[in-house]
């Protein structure tokens, strides 16, 4: 036995019965042997019961005022767990993200962790104590003020904990029992993964993947910290992420790696087609530095073919829906530099991507995918590929039919035979 | 102009429409030329909320962890109100207790500050910032653990903070217009007092008036911080505390000290009856060492004239209600040790005092505090008096028209032309 991080997010903390059953959790991990430290989320809806307030003081909240707001949150839930625990017996002290060590850089409101120097976890541990952690916050390296790492922050301020601590595995509770081949609320029969690979579940995330963001994952990646998705409403096991299959169960039970590893889909993006580009060089680069000034961060990007009759060629990219408004602006200031002739915005896509690392060796994946897409009648408006993932643009209305489709061409349905799987304990 | 120090309790900063409201007076309060510091309490019932919250997990809530819930209310409440005031175009930083430097003992739930170091309030002032700062909360000396000063702390914030910013006046807005003769909801024609001394104010504090606690006026007349008791509500003078007479209004008015500063009242308390106690040196040294070491505060003390045929005495006391079971259970334990035949439980009595440093150099004042309670009708159970203070205790039942009685016939009443006054700028 070790030292284990357990992440518990809002919804496991809603109320008071919640805060009392996610202790008695705690108590068995600790019970089990277990050196045990919580990072705790605020409860259920509390953070956006404190944007609401916020906003009716002031129409544009300022970056570290609104941190300091924000921060009392994970403030009353990591208090009261304390309190739960205690009552059950067990010795637990709770610390806010300055006192656990979690020291961030100064950009309000979506801080990055540079460095957790957790001598008081440490110390607490060391006494006997669980330590719970306030997640999604930290305190800023130059001028000591409290700082947000944005919305999921929790999940890094875990990771980064067990980092930091050495810890053997970094469990993430959450409402669901874990990653799931695709979201159960749109395909029925989507199976949960017991294993996925670091790399696999960053594309998943990318891709639109809610259970972990992308910056939990790239984070464990770095300093190969296992996490363990799993619901805290349940004894079940849940999903593992690791970089080597992780056995579990039985003992004589070989975990393998399926081909395929899920279908993501994405519908909180938009299209914007820059029309009547001239076809020569660095035309994309004006287009595209534009966009970057703007702080705009885009996902797809392709370009025409150019009419070889007018010289000229059309440029679509696709970017969070949120940032439709600016991007356009950005564009329109630059429309002399670029030379475009117009600008096409259409927010009704969605996005649909299949995952696996076993793509890279299988060559008639993207053909497979292709074929299901085809014959669920539904059209392609954008490619773009990776080695391990490949992805499509179409009509918003087509995504969850498609998503299906492909699901289910790939045997990945709970209830398939044909699901694709490749034996090995590597990569 | 110079360094002005205000703090707003709960119910100013009750809603976003009172933070709003607030953030304007203190805008003006800065644009008058002030340096502003503001100690803000949590908002409205959020502190009672967040002890329920707590009571629903943990039958006793443990001090560190629940000081560490509570502080969460100031957190909420000091944030907007820095939002509400950048919204109107100032700047403003909020601090925490430990933030701006309020250093305490460990006793969480009630801890002493020891220590003020206001080196960031300094800092942010010298840069043009309004400072907010975080009311009854500090961090503990050795630990450095976050700590409460208990109910009514943010006040003793406001005054330690004025101490140690050298600060001209600790304003404190709050719902009433400022003390007054005696309780408005008791006696109608109470008057607002303009000016009232330490010593005077700290007899009412201590006599049962909640305006201001007895710990906050200790703390100023200490370091003396003249007090401006004003509400939020109004642009009214309030009550002036301070070692001196403050001139106020149109400058050729001249403020009087009553004989009598006010009436106060106190139904909170209870009184114990040790009956058949031997009279014999020593007995009530065993009685209230019993009471000591079970860290119950007493209020009035009252021994009868022993009856010559027993050789027995009685040895009454009152004190807060909430302690009179821990008050019985150590006498029952202590019953061989003192000797005594029985114990008298009483919860139904209530305390008058009147208060003013008039009295000690008017013999007739004590005359007269008895003549009109004779008059009401009202019986004297128990006398107790200060040099600057008469207390007795009745019925509960005739605590209200006891007080009303009183009041008038000390001239008090706010239609009255008989308020005994002399002049003076000192004592």
């Amino acid at each position: 036995m070790g030292l284990v991080v357990q992440k518990y997010g809002g919804s496991s903390v809603a109320d008071a019965e919640g805060i009392k059953r996610v202790a008695k959790r705690i108590v068995e991990a600790k019970k089990n042997g277990n050196q045990v430290v919580v990072v705790v989320s605020a409860m259920g809806d509390t953070t956006d019961e404190l944007i609401d307030l916020a906003e009716q003081v002031s129409p544009m909240p300022a970056g570290r005022e609104f941190d300091m707001l924000l921060t009392a949150g994970e403030r009353i839930s990591m208090a009261l767990l304390a309190m739960a625990i205690k009552n059950l017996g067990h010795e637990a002290q709770s610390f806010t993200g300055s006192q656990a060590g979690v020291i961030t850089d100064s950009v309000h409101n979506k801080a990055r962790i540079i460095d957790v120097t957790p001598g008081r976890i440490r110390t607490a541990l060391d006494e006997g104590n669980i330590a719970i952690v306030a997640g999604f916050q930290g305190v800023s390296q130059d001028k000591k003020d409290i700082t947000t790492l944005g919305r999921g922050g929790s999940d890094t301020t875990a990771v980064a904990l067990a980092a930091a601590l050495d810890a053997e595995v970094c469990e993430i509770y959450t409402d669901v029992d874990g990653v799931f081949t695709a979201d159960p609320r749109v395909v029925k029969k989507a199976r949960k993964i017991d294993w996925i690979s670091f790399e696999d579940m960053l594309e998943l995330a990318s891709s639109g993947s809610k259970v972990l963001l992308h910056r939990c994952v790239e984070y464990a990646r770095r300093y190969n910290i296992p996490i363990h998705v799993r619901s805290s409403f349940s004894g079940l096991q849940g999903t593992w992420v690791s970089s080597e299959p992780i056995q579990q169960g039985q003992g004589d039970q070989k975990v393998e790696q399926a081909i395929i590893s899920g279908v993501a889909h994405d519908t909180s993006e938009a299209k914007i087609t820059v029309v009547g580009v001239p076809d020569k060089p660095g035309e994309a680069a004006v287009i595209f530095r534009a966009i970057a000034n703007a702080e705009i961060n885009i996902d797809m990007v392709v370009q025409n073919v150019s009419a070889v009759t007018t010289g000229l060629t059309d440029i679509s990219f696709t970017l969070p829906k949120a940032e439709g408004r600016k991007a356009i602006d950005a564009l329109e200031k630059a429309k002399t530099a670029i030379g475009f002739e117009s600008l096409r915005y259409d927010d009704q896509i969605g996005k649909i991507s299949l995952v696996g690392a076993g793509m890279k060796t299988n060559p008639g994946v993207t053909a497979s995918f292709f074929e299901a897409l085809s014959d669920a009648g539904v059209n392609i408006e954008l490619i773009s590929t990776s080695e391990i993932r490949i992805s499509v643009v179409t009509r918003a209305d087509d995504v969850n039919e498609a998503v299906r489709a492909v699901h289910t061409a790939f045997g990945l349905d709970s209830d398939s035979d044909e699901a694709v799987v490749y034996g090995g304990t590597g990569r």
